[in-house]
């Protein structure tokens, strides 16, 4: 049984197809389409090539965010139209989370990161341990200043992944950046997360809602224009 | 053969299923929740309570705009999504010309507006003539200055449809407002226009993007913010 993956929560567009421990097919773009015009022909790519049956899927995983408003919309109701097509399970898996499964060593302290505006980031922190994935501290916003602040009281050598250019400058001397092949989302880990039952929700085929810990300004701009528009009423 | 329509470029949520001229269920929502958390769970109830199976499905019609960026992506990364998992016909319609197929009367003229924000609006203008729709203009961006000067260009009785709130107290004496139950998209109204060969794009399954004259505010607040990142990096 396949699993179908889907990351769209940064600006790379990544999919999957995953069975047990093997990769079947993944693609991953970051060619300046947009989520909603690249999503549905990189799946087609994945099923096609793969010669993969609509019928030996099992499972879709999906990344929820934290990430980008409109790129976790248009990936989340695309997994979930999916997973109802085809009446099978759904996965959402915190996209912080997944990025951890892209780096699977020991004795090193992960910090996937992703760019939360205004300054600020999105942060949790994780070690592998016995082939395990331990949440040291769960999602957080941070500035760049606790970041570090946070990174530096465990004392361990570190490697920072995902959304993190603008902190390259602050690197201290036990913190490392990830290489550029694991650094962004890949869906290849988002299934394997799934797979693990790293799962935020699994039972319901839909009804995940993307995860924020603040509004994005998109949504913000938009809640404000109603309640204006309203008042104007 | 049954169509599944969808139409989620305003503020109602609505979706139906239609076998040739027969409303075999319609849904429709106005209760605050977002697309995304609604969606789904309407369509889910379209087929439960009709108990129509998934393999009577031979088109999905999807409204494509104008109208609500983020609820037009999800309609339409939605039925992309199923027309691809169920290997199905995919149909875009024009939300104006979808709106026009709630009143079919003749010696109307019918103008459905959407809010373009900013003080503008979508227009496009309408008439029925031996049960067949003909467009008499084709959407533009106006003004409400410029909106009744066109309809008032035609010298007819006119209904205006849709967004149209904030009109209601420039009405003139040839112009009324549709009655409540037929002034907002319906998906019937949707799976009608598809139907009857209204479409935009019917071949492909996926790259329907949605219909746009202007880019909504939150578009471009996205790109003026990606412009002053990378600027910035």
């Amino acid at each position: 049984m396949v699993t179908l993956a889907i990351d769209t929560s940064t600006k790379v567009c990544t999919v999957a197809l995953v069975k047990g421990d093997e990769v079947i097919a993944s693609y991953e773009a970051n060619i300046g389409l947009t989520h909603s015009e690249a999503l549905m022909v990189q799946i087609d790519q994945l099923f096609t090539e793969s010669k993969t049956d609509f019928d030996q899927i099992s499972k879709i995983a999906v990344s929820i965010g934290p990430g980008s408003f409109t790129g976790l919309r248009i990936g989340l109701a695309t997994a979930e139209a999916m997973a109802y097509s085809w009446k099978c399970e759904l996965c959402g898996v915190n996209t912080l989370k997944a990025l951890a499964y892209n780096i699977q060593e020991e004795n090193i302290l992960l910090a996937p990161v992703l760019d939360a505006q205004k300054g600020n980031y999105y942060l949790a922190l994780y070690t592998w341990q016995q082939g395990k994935l331990i949440e040291k501290q769960a999602v957080e916003v941070v500035s760049k200043e606790e970041l570090f602040t946070k990174i530096a009281s465990y004392g361990m050598k570190t490697i920072l992944l995902g959304e993190c250019d603008k902190l390259v400058d602050s690197l201290k001397a036990e913190i490392s950046l990830a290489s550029e092949d694991v650094r962004m989302p890949k869906a290849t880990s988002v299934a394997q997360a799934a797979n693990a039952g790293s799962t935020v929700s699994g039972k319901e085929v839909f009804g995940i809602t993307p995860y924020y810990i603040r509004k994005s300004e998109a949504e913000e701009l938009w809640e404000k224009k109603q309640q204006a528009l309203q008042s104007e009423q």
